[in-house]
């Protein structure tokens, strides 16, 4: 089989630095078409930075990194500096980027993609709000049914939620645009806090990616240790959960993760709640399927491979 | 210690009856002042009769049954019939009541009980929808101030829920009354589904129940295996949670449950997450704590102690 | 015909207080049972003082004034201060009441006027926020079969509103009460500010009050005096709107008003247009007729009615 | 002064057409740099079908017509084929278009014509909804403060509604876009129904149309005649509101307009008031005035500008 092509849609986020090296030392399973930046974790402006300090890190200038939208569809942005840092990317001291943005808005660069590649040839991989996705969507929406699947980390069900107590920070920051996502008719899998904080970097996990020995190996183990402080002040808990890499390890081995294919709609109408993604997860509503849920890791392997493939950068 | 006063606020509902059961069992802990019936898992007709065949198969003719609202405070009734049967109390055969009603309505009969007590000795025990109980504090807010504890089976966290996908029944049933409760300033011990999904009735517990030998052990074993019939299938769980049995074991017992003294918001502007208690678990908000919602119970201590009790009857 | 049975539900006010006015002095066309305090324009101990400084001042301590509830059904109250004054009567120097406050909460006593009246013959005259007639209405379902017919103040259409720009201040205080009132299948009538607004108390219409030569007379205009100062610096007008002696009016001389036979449905679920009255005018939707929402007044034959009434005090 | 340079972003609709033609008549006032589609009143095929028949027949091939966004931003599209007939200019036999759609996505050209320009020297037209200007503005923010002037038709205050009892067409259909345009900062002047009901075709006016004798005056009077059946019958009015031609003459002749700077808001979160502009007009929040909303015009004066300009097509 040859490598699914794949654009990585991304504010990163020290996770989301990990996913995407997961993705670039994965070049049997995945063609990195492109990374297209958004606002989350941080405002646009750091995030498309930092997309390309993580290529340059891997050694990568060849990959376009595009700037998207710098805000939500219809909410002002919400960052998330208590958890990533000032600059998204704090724990290790990496270099300013030398690599240029490539030209083209993300919102055009995803259209065009679907548009020039065969269709259900391209995965989508959301790592941050969907407002780049739910925008091109908008923009075309031819594309929504061009798409081979999108693998998004996003949400929570029984985890319920971290920006909130009902909602997770990527659905929160922009439900309007999950909404046009989950809505798409696009085969959708989900990676929720259900899943990621199963996947938690304990101190022996964090040991090994720093043992690598290699500088993408101390930047990860950096990045990791930076990250957890967060979730191991808040909720106690062993370690940070790697949320993002969730995402591009099930590209490489979807059997890692099971779940269900279910409903899930999204909060938009209540501040309280807002954001929630409100999965049908015991199938006491006969709204139709429209996304698979993943529930649960198996962690050991997840952390197996990421080790395995960050060594190869 | 004296027992404390206790006025159980219930729509029976088959776990109603144990929660009942318990608590007429257990004179020592609890002087039940009276029954008031709400509409919720079956029309109020039917709670206001199922709660006088309780006390009757109790054998205690003596206690006040009232009937009270009939309908939630803003919105059309949900009933339950899916989970209780037609009657609420499906299972067992179990005579119609002789006993009548008590004069006065429930809403009445909360208000003048709390006014005709001395200030914190009379606890709230909602085993239903909580429209008797706001609208006793909107017709005589000043009660609020009174109350001792109300401790209450609704709601749900990391459950999420069981009428839909974001609601527990109870709460669903009626927000707007749940909310005026939660924003009362009476202390509020919550029973959700986090810790009465941890109570089930495996086929050995409900065994221990038959094996009583008596006419209570008999009928409780009956209608769990009715109640039971539903979660099994929908849950493939072990068994039924016996939720409202918490309520009053927790008056006996409350080393027997864990949680945390939170802030919890009731949904009530968004269909699709109406009824939902948004609890602050993880203390991700500046909200003041208005509840202690539990979290975890000990289930083998639950089970001996009710079968213990209902041993007694 | 005899006089119809009413009761005044209200929050004195001064408009609220010439509406009483002119209902006591209309004996053959209205009997007041009795007058129920709600909290609104201000708090009950207010509006409950102020009922009956009014019959006082007509002359009839023998009319019962019971307080009712001294919040909405599920939101904090917000009173007008801004409009009435810091009593709600400001403007004429009149006594503190010397009749004491009958018995009876006002939610009690409104179930037990239509329990103990055949159906149909008492009329509910509610001339601030719902409160009270909603909880009876929820205590007692049915009580509102009862109901003759319901002819209150409050609501706007095309004037959109005064509290807010969506709202009408008497429905936006509570707009559930407001929803179950609209929704119970009693008979309504409404005077919305779209027919208020046409009865402004010009120069000419305050000086016929003065010059009735009598107290009531005098306080009437002083009343009058106060309350239009509000309306005069905010919309410009030529004096102020008459709220609720509309509906008193109505009772002696229906035929001073027109309007149409639609649709009314309260909006609770949004901030921004929180009680608005979204009242179908144009039969744009299918939604079921509810209410006669009144669009027009003969303003001449309204202030003639009233002078001539007041007269009689 | 030089021409103002605008883009007309349409739904045609028989007032967008008249809107349009009345534009193109203007050369000394206006320049019509491009009209962009959306989807509205008819599909978004029909739409740019549509405003390439009106150019046909002003004579205007050379104007470029871009097609746009094909649905509300997170909405369903509605549309008005009961207003405005299956092609959405029934009425007049008119033929099929010749002339191709534009190169280039409505949003993109709207983004690029903003940034090609001087800022302060494009002025948006909108006639529908506002999904491709909102659409624009998200994807390329920098550019609300490049405009020069946003002249809209849309919302309603003391009229209310056309579509729900509650909110004017173009802002009902897509009231997320909505937002986005009247938080934007750009400066805005609304034509409300608050204007354009006082601007009615009666048979004098139509007439006057079709007296032209030009094949515009005829396509124009059977435009209208067909337009007004619908409201004629709905509000037995004396002929239609001719809603959007209001946006242009207002760049022709602003003085006809008088209206107030006020604090306009959409409303999203409430089915019942979806899209309603809740218009401060009295002033009674503080929330900061963000757009010019008129009020009343010189109906004469509008039908005689109107009238004259058309005959010089």
């Amino acid at each position: 089989m040859p490598p699914r092509k794949i654009i990585i849609d991304t504010d990163p986020g020290q996770d989301d630095a990990v996913a995407i090296l997961l993705a670039l030392a994965s070049p049997d399973e995945m063609e990195v078409l492109g990374i297209t930046a958004v606002a989350g974790n941080v405002p646009l402006a750091l995030t498309a930075r930092n997309a390309r300090i993580v290529c340059e890190l891997a050694g990568r200038t060849d990959i376009p990194v595009h700037a998207g939208c710098d805000a939500p569809l219809v909410r002002p942005l919400v960052t998330a500096e208590h958890v990533h840092g000032k600059t998204g990317l704090d724990g290790p001291a990496l270099p300013e980027p030398q690599m240029p943005l490539a030209e083209g808005h993300a919102v055009d660069v995803i259209i065009e993609t679907l548009r020039d590649n065969s269709p259900g040839t391209v995965t989508l991989c959301p790592l941050g709000p969907l407002t780049n996705i739910a925008t091109a969507f908008r923009k075309a929406p031819e594309i929504a049914g061009r798409v081979q699947e999108i693998v998004l980390m996003g949400g929570a069900y029984f985890e319920v939620g971290n920006i909130t107590p009902a909602a997770e920070f990527n659905i929160y920051v922009d439900p309007e645009a999950a909404g046009i996502v989950f809505r798409s008719g696009a085969p959708i899998t989900v990676m929720p806090l259900d899943v990621t904080h199963k996947a938690l970097v304990t101190k022996a996990r964090n040991d090994a990616f720093r043992a690598l020995g290699s500088r993408v190996g101390a930047a990860v183990a950096e990045m990791t240790d930076f990250f957890e402080r967060f979730d191991r002040e808040k909720y106690g808990s062993d370690g940070a959960p790697l949320h993002d890499p969730c995402v591009t390890a099930y590209l490489i081995r979807p059997e890692l993760f099971s779940g269900r294919h279910i409903n899930v709609e999204i909060e938009t109408q209540s501040e309280l709640t807002l954001g929630m993604t409100v999965a049908d997860w015991w199938g006491v509503t006969d709204r139709a399927p429209n996304a698979t849920f993943m529930g649960d890791v198996d962690a050991d392997g997840f952390f197996a491979l990421l080790t395995d493939r960050l060594a190869r950068l």
